[in-house]
């Protein structure tokens, strides 16, 4: 997906968000800023929004020295997470579809995504949750198209999005597994954002349920400029790809893969390239249309 | 009120959304985006964030050649707002604090600012306002204190916000007129976003009713580097001045002068200075913390 005008705001208020976890002075804060500013005049629009966020990021830790701003709420939104996952595979117990109960929670687990929110708050309200999944109307819904897919596929590469939704994604991942799938998770390989590492799979328990691969950098979503060899083998190996949130679907919408986004459209650029709503959430099915780049 | 960095991604959103309404080429987009992010290099965050965001204005007249882009979205407001006038003026008739019924339309107006509105849509939707009128909880509310000052008050300004907006203003005033106070009104002397002009006061018919004085700029709020003779002397004579919107909070609020602000927090920082929550509603009398500059 390329850049619009309107990434342009998103990436500098996600360049603030950061900076106001560091801590830093005022004075930081604005140097960061016009650094960004500066930068930004030089944006390549046929990137995906993605890469040009990276830029707030590598510019924020370079001038405030904070390699990892999201530290403390990565480790809060594992842990507030693993407090409701016996709940959460109740639900899928008691439903009548596992492997759909299991695909709801993880998009459940995007909605929450705490690197989003402003506050930070890592308090999971699990009756919201509850009925967020009981009630979840997926604008875009290609679990028919998902099941059949799933039938045929031998080997799936599980790219996740954060910390925290990673406990959502064990529910989901178990029921990939009972099917007797080969399911690798990929995590990125440093901080970024409130995204995974391979120490949130560690704290959530996945590394000793599925191989963890890194993606090669702690770049947004999947840069294909810095991927690793593992990853990319896996990533070509794995004939069902299942790619959680709005980084990955940023990077791997034109990527030729058989790919399965599973996600809240958080932005109204995201919503219009899928169909959907802002807000909405969906699973939906890679269209050959979007691109055909060969990895 | 001083700038804050969260206000530059809101200055740059305000700039794309006025481009989108000049239907420009991309290119020129790019370009004035690209002027922008330069100039908010060098941005004065001890200035208010009006003054800030009249760069967004400026800029974009002059790299599209667009001098009024919002002139059919004025249009329109006003003419939807006339439609409903009558209904407006039948729940002040009906209700038993007229005054207080006035303000909660005025605020009502304010509400609905089209402005701020993506899609531009000027279709009001009455039940809605209804609802939004009889359910108003102002966050803050110095209605009291207002109704006091109203007592001892003879020469009232009336510094308004929005083209359509002021048909809602028009209801409101038409209270202060029957209490025998001297109202004048307020307008932009050139078009800024979708602040209410004189064109905008006569097709209200509000300048058959109340004196009408320009601000003597067409900046956003009220910038006092280049405020008419005519408004300085209305707003020196005043002795109680009613400011609407968020853009007349942001300059005025730090002025020595008998002010009531009757507004919508639209962002979270005007949410913060008030004490009140995003989106709340509020009228408000100045606090002499908040600056005493003479004027």
């Amino acid at each position: 997906m390329k850049t619009d005008l309107e990434c342009i705001p998103c990436i500098i208020r996600q360049c603030i968000n950061t900076l106001n976890l560091t801590k830093c002075s005022e004075s930081i804060k604005r140097k960061t800023i016009n650094e960004l500013l500066n930068d930004l005049e030089k944006i390549d629009y046929d990137l995906p929004p993605a890469y040009n966020s990276d830029i707030a990021y590598i510019i924020s830790r370079k001038l405030t020295g904070v390699k990892d701003p999201y530290y403390k709420l990565k480790e809060e939104s594992n842990k507030a997470a693993l407090e409701i996952y016996p709940r959460l595979k109740e639900i899928v117990a008691n439903s009548p579809d596992r492997l759909y109960a299991g695909i709801k929670i993880a998009v459940e687990g995007n909605i929450i995504d705490l690197g989003i929110s402003k506050d930070g708050s890592s308090l999971l309200n699990f009756e919201k949750i509850i009925d967020d999944i009981k009630n979840m109307p997926f604008a875009a819904d290609d679990y028919s198209k998902f099941r059949k897919s799933l039938g045929e596929a031998k080997n799936i590469l599980y790219i996740s999005d954060n910390a925290g939704e990673l406990v959502f994604d064990r529910v989901f991942i178990k029921e990939l597994i009972k099917q007797h799938k080969n399911v690798v998770l990929s995590v990125k390989s440093g901080p970024i954002i409130n995204d995974a590492t391979r120490k949130d799979a560690e704290e959530v328990g996945l590394d000793s349920l599925v191989k963890v691969v890194e993606t090669g950098s702690d770049r947004i979503g999947v840069n294909f400029n810095c991927t690793s060899d593992e990853f990319l083998k896996e990533f070509r190996k794995a004939d069902l790809i299942i790619s959680k949130g709005q980084g990955n679907f940023e990077t791997l919408d034109d990527v030729d893969a058989n790919i399965f986004f599973i996600l809240k459209a958080k932005c109204e650029k995201i919503a219009r390239e899928l169909g959907i709503n802002y807000l909405d959430v969906a699973i939906v099915k890679r269209d050959p249309r979007w691109g055909s780049k060969k990895v």
